[in-house]
């Protein structure tokens, strides 16, 4: 079988990350690469890396161009990808790497995007409870944000387990803002320097690890998120701790929890996670501690942001959908140091 | 007044950060040099950046050596402060850079370190409530590590008005860990990578932190403090959280308890920490929010860790106790971008 | 006497080093600050390390603002500055840290910048032969490009005694470029990664060395200029090089040239410079050697671009214009690690 | 077929990158992984991002634990490879990453490693003339350095066309040390700082380019060599230049040079290399273009050097060897940002 794709929003990081996997993918065939203020200049001057497609030039990003794909995938600012999927066959399956579908509550998007709410798709976060069988018939298919992926799998396996309030300190390296053209983006300014932002659950990440949270516990759980920019490319680190409500050995809840999942690896005692370690793949690494002065969970959870965190996400999740084997093209090795 | 000042440990990188700020420090002449395994090698093998002082050999750390200064600084290994400052006249102004005198409790120093205590010394946080009158007649000085420093300025004026359990998750460049030949040091490991470690409460700064917020909110205080390592040399941006248990105006209580401090700057709103704008200078900058879902306080503050975090406190606290101005010497200027 | 200064650009990376050192200077009363598209907003905004100068607000560049002050700074984007000079009083001490003034050859500035040329002001490197004395009596002053400070320094002793073709390959941090937003600055682009730009003499800075390099050699001498962009926010690692045309010990030939010179260090054999040795100082390390192979001489030199490299040399030029010690306010001690 | 291989040095960061990209060649098994000093210990200690091996320990290197396997990769500080290699059956083929057999003149062995020469072995640039087909039938190969490996690829096509003297100035990430525990790899002091190191013709690799070069060329060439380490862990851009002596088109002699090589891509005009482009590919990106000023040829190169430049070019190698498809485990395609 091959599959044929295209890409709208080829020219950010997102959609280069995308490309990077699918050209080491067995089953598909790259089609339209699509964007919008740089359609029309050729790929390599925004993806240099992506030699194979060096001599692609970036078209327009209109339905027309992605139509007649058996997979699209859209790596847009948030609001445009409900309108473009609308013109897309049912039967195509339409995989958003952005915001627009991923809550179930309209005023909790209205609250945190603004305008209405283009209603949910199936969440694309396969190692959550039950939402594999989900994603196995979907045809459309909603990417978690990248906070929202460490963080939900580093607290779901104790989400029941502990008081319903949480706090996650998560540290990101710069290209989970996209290629925006910010002073702070800078390298001048990144280089030698952290800092945070959407302190006090300002962040739009929030209610999307509330939303997984609450699902997973079956009640509300309260989320005290905040991001910490830091001078690295790629990774997030996500400390995630809150105050244990059980005697349950806790590593074996964790073990249980992830043994049979190929991407979440509980590390073994005594080693603890790092981005390095995940760069480039879409492994996630997780520690779980518990700190006996305070009985509260401390679980340290890595994850590369632009592979299992967006581009990698989505591309198990159209191996599931396509019912390929979940792990095709995909890999859990890092590239390190 | 010109002091006469010597720096025991000055391969380090806590003493070559000594060094830098007495260098430009109006009143004083700079001694004594010395090293442990280092001794007998020229300063500029190790501190290319002190050229005024490039003429200089290390040499071996002895109470004889460091005999006959104003001011003795140390800058050495724990468990090895006592032994020397009981060799140097009580007259002599000892800071000591190091852990050996800052816990109060000899069981938790014995926990966390090690070994019996060697007693407390005055301790080196002038904007702690009451401590700056402590340290004008202090001759024996500990100065603060740098987690604890950045944390409990984080923490202060709230720790009376917040529930006893507070979390702190700080990144941290890599200089905190000193010139260790440790292959998880190396900047091949450390760049492009974030990681954790001292994870759930295992870190010695711990039980310093709780001494602090559990000392200034007159009851016990618990603390989950979580450090990361981030690819950067110098600096510490801590994110410290904790449920309100007030209705006073948060920000109005930061406003007045730093208004005369020279060093710590609460930014104006809008504004928030970066550890880039602190470089080399003693200052810290510190912003505070309140999370509206949780009724949780967020307080961001960013440090030099080498500066006001270790060497730029050690001179402080120098002004302090020989009855200098306090900032002399010390700059509230970062060096950025 | 204290000198009343303004700063035209004060929003830019060079604008913020001026003012970062000119806080520090004991004879300095900081006037307007100025800016282009940013004038209207905080300050703090943009220079977040500028702590002292947290209340000011951001003016319009105009003549207006800039009159009635002792020293103007100039640090703007080529092609403005000849304008503003002319509305600025002859006793104005003007000090230019862009392009507009610094070459003789009006064909060249041509050929390299576009334009008329606006004509050449007093060069501001005094360490260059004859060029100090120039610049005790100058009211403008051109400073000069980093990189042409960092080649010219590292060549200067030797250019008439090596063949007239030289080769410079010049590592910089990111700052150099200011603070343009475009995409190969960014920090995701920048960190982790090299490139080379300016290829093949094709970088404006290469007429601004081979004119220094041929004033002092009394002949045309041809320079391989290639800049190479890395990942850190300042400094400047120029490996210069070019056949051996002397048997003069070339060492003692440096160490002759520069025995003198504050800020000019050739270093103890055996030492390498470093950039990070001379970050935020107005330092410039050497260090020589012969390559017995090729009978090559190798100069390497760092500075810091934005402090010696451009701001750093402003303030030694004032000094000098105003008849100062020539090392106020500026320091040879780096901030390391 | 299934190819089982061994790997001497599975700790360090060379062994590290061979495992990294045998973990995704379709046609072999991982044998035997061998340590030093680190033998006994997990191997997920020192490799935290291969995942898929993270129950191996790695044993004693010996030539009883290597044998019997179809390929042996050694990745051991030089001076041990050939005692080793001694002792495996001739048939096994055996790829050295170290030094030892890379250089045919013993004399010049002598002069820059010091000992006895152990005689040179096919060398594995396959790209260079005449190579390929001398390594589809060895069963004894030298792997290139990476200095030597982009400097080569780089000045290659026109080493009979430039004037016999070449200056080449490689700026390169700190994995090229290895996981040595020495101050000046330390993140604190690499972040932020570059530095020049083996200037002069004193580094290593210079015997090597020089062979390279003057045996393509037909006659000696001299190198001017100077490596610069810079602050990023992966990446070697080199800036190579030599005075043209032909009137040819030189863009259409690398063209043709290189058309048909899989991995050694001359980007098209107006596009130059990065090292991010290349970061976990065996490319090498190339772009050339002539100072018109001096008539002097300028390369600049990019290579990823534990991939190409070491472990990357030993896969391909072994494909050679083995009659697999070259390309077979290996991409050109980086991970980027």
């Amino acid at each position: 079988m091959t599959v044929r794709i295209a890409v709208a929003g080829a020219s950010g990081y997102a959609g280069g990350e995308l490309l990077r996997l699918l050209l080491g993918h067995p089953d598909v065939e790259i089609g339209a690469l699509t964007a919008g203020g740089n359609a029309g200049s050729p790929l390599l001057s925004h993806q240099p890396h992506l030699l194979p497609l060096a001599d692609r030039t970036l078209a327009e990003t209109t339905a027309e161009t992605l139509a007649g794909h058996d997979v699209v995938f859209l790596a847009l600012p948030h609001g445009h990808s409900a309108a473009i999927a609308a013109q897309l066959g049912d039967d195509t399956l339409v995989i958003d790497c952005g915001a627009d579908h991923r809550l179930t509550d309209a005023q909790a998007w209205e609250r945190w995007y603004g305008g209405a709410h283009a209603g949910s798709w199936p969440y694309g976060l396969p190692e959550l409870p039950g939402q594999r069988d989900l994603l196995r018939s979907a045809r459309r298919i909603a990417v978690p944000g990248c906070y929202p992926t460490v963080s939900s799998l580093a607290l779901a396996p104790a989400a029941g387990l502990v008081e319903p309030e949480v706090t996650v300190v998560a540290v990101s390296g710069t290209s989970g803002a996209g290629r925006s053209l910010k002073p702070n983006l800078l390298g001048s300014e990144v280089m030698g320097s952290l800092s945070a932002y959407g302190v006090g659950g300002a962040h739009r990440h929030t209610p999307e690890i509330t939303q997984n949270l609450s699902g997973i516990a079956g009640r509300p759980v309260k989320v005290s998120f905040t991001p910490v920019l830091a001078p690295l490319p790629r990774g997030i680190l996500a400390t995630c701790s809150a105050t244990l409500a059980t005697d349950e050995d806790i590593r074996a809840v964790y073990e249980k929890a992830y043994a049979d999942e190929p991407f979440v690896h509980l590390l073994p005692e005594g080693h603890w996670p790092t981005t390095g370690a995940v760069l480039g793949s879409n492994a996630v690494q997780l520690q779980v501690t518990v700190d006996p002065d305070l009985d509260r969970l401390v679980v340290v959870a890595a994850v590369d942001n632009l592979a299992k965190g967006t581009a990698g996400a989505a591309v198990q999740c159209m191996n599931l959908a396509l019912g390929l084997p979940e792990t095709t093209g995909l890999s859990t090795v890092g590239v390190a140091p």
